[in-house]
């Protein structure tokens, strides 16, 4: 660390307890920021563009060569690093989280008006989903596959729960990332002649059998509650994800993963 | 609860204390049980014939449909069920969960001498996963495509860690899982002759290029550590699964649920 740069040691540094408070889902509101978590996280956040506000680091906890590219990048950005002792680093970070670094950044969303997209989109609808893990993993299977859209289908959606930018591994800041209701979102998708298909457990037909390389939009809902009445309609296929175990559904990221990379297989072999 | 049952209001009772000691791996490997935690779970447990030695079970948790069934269905079958109050369930439970019943049964594992396959089995191989709740919800993935089989190529595998039962969502007690050193499960597939292919990010050839309605085994390595070096023989063939985003792969449960059902997709088209 330079000089230059602020040193905290109290656990009750008003600075360190308001980036603490982002924790809280009430805060994040409050304050209109959140926390961005770890190295890799965070340095796919700076590649999104995004600039943080204040970032703290613990330098016991930074010694890989991933850290210090970010630290170099960071000072060359000439953003505000403000190095913390471990004691200060523990108040700070998530759970069991010992990855040295924590930054603070404004909460920031597209709308869907704001939503611009190309022709043969590939479209990922979410709806309801309970855990902020799942949404993640979903935006991490969708940034592989190349999706090219993640419409959140639920208006209490915390976009900025730190489990979600976690499991996201920080493709949650270059991918575009909407919430909405699902009546918006159904209208949006109808409007553009967008198809939509819904992975359904009640389904008549499997999931590979419609054409994914038209702009499609896949929704998929909650584990527990299923999709909403909105994606019942006539002009949404249902498509099932056989079952020939004993379970009667999958983990919705599995279900996602499996039905993105089923669009993109159609679309690679047709190139 | 019926009168014949026992009931234990005492954190301290020692019963109690052993069940709740099942939650360290070390126990776990000495009293040679584990613990099951969940309705869901424990049913699936029941319909794989397996036979808990003890069931807590928390009155007041169990209200739903599923769980008086599940308490139905102990009773018939004579299982010694222990009521336990709120707070010494609490003591048995696993973290944050209320699912009102925890049994304790006997850790018994498969091997692969004992492993009888069909002749175009469609086999997973993991190997060194380090997170129990990644190799569950591999095990739940498999089990929706109908994997024959599920090798570990670990020796340091604890398949009874309740993260892994719980991610399962209790498939693991009806799939064939058995653990192996990486060299024996591939003595194993070569003596077979099961083509064995291996998700590997510097692969030159996309997953969905192989063959799959051959006996097939498909073998995925830890995220961080990659596979080992029994799986680059010229007889193992690397695929992998296109990154078209910022990360450079996948969640490995979400990999795994990508390469089963494409394999599952690829025999459903020829029957």
């Amino acid at each position: 660390m330079s000089l230059n740069d602020l040193r905290i040691s109290s656990v009750h540094n008003p600075r360190v307890k308001e980036a603490a408070g982002l924790r809280d889902r009430r805060q994040r509101k409050r304050q209109g920021r959140f926390l961005i978590d770890g190295v890799r996280e965070l340095s796919r956040a700076l590649d999104a563009k995004l600039t943080p506000l204040d970032v703290f680091v613990c330098p016991e906890l930074l010694n890989g060569d991933e850290d210090r590219t970010l630290l170099a990048r960071l000072r060359q950005l000439q953003l505000p690093l403000v190095e913390v002792t471990s004691q200060v680093f523990a108040k700070l970070a998530y759970g069991e989280r010992a990855a040295g670094v924590v930054a603070v950044a404004e909460t920031r969303q597209t709308t869907l008006i704001d939503l611009d997209l190309p022709a043969d989109g590939l479209i990922a609808v979410v709806e309801g989903l309970e855990k902020p893990g799942n949404l993640g993993a979903v935006l991490r299977s969708a940034d592989g596959a190349g999706v090219s859209a993640v419409l959140v289908a639920d208006p209490n959606t915390d976009l900025f729960n730190p489990n979600t930018i976690r499991a996201s591994l920080g493709t949650i800041f270059s991918q575009r990332v909407v919430a909405g209701t699902s009546a918006e979102i159904k209208q949006w998708l109808t409007a553009r002649g967008v198809q939509i298909v819904a992975a359904r457990v009640d389904a008549k037909i499997d999931y590979f059998m419609p054409d994914y390389t038209l702009a499609t939009a896949l929704v998929l809902g909650s584990e527990a509650e299923g999709l909403g009445d909105v994606w019942k309609s006539s002009d949404v296929t249902p498509v099932r994800l056989p079952m020939l175990g004993v379970a009667d559904s999958l983990n919705v990221s599995a279900a996602a993963a499996v039905m993105f990379y089923e669009a993109r297989r159609q679309r690679a072999k047709i190139i």
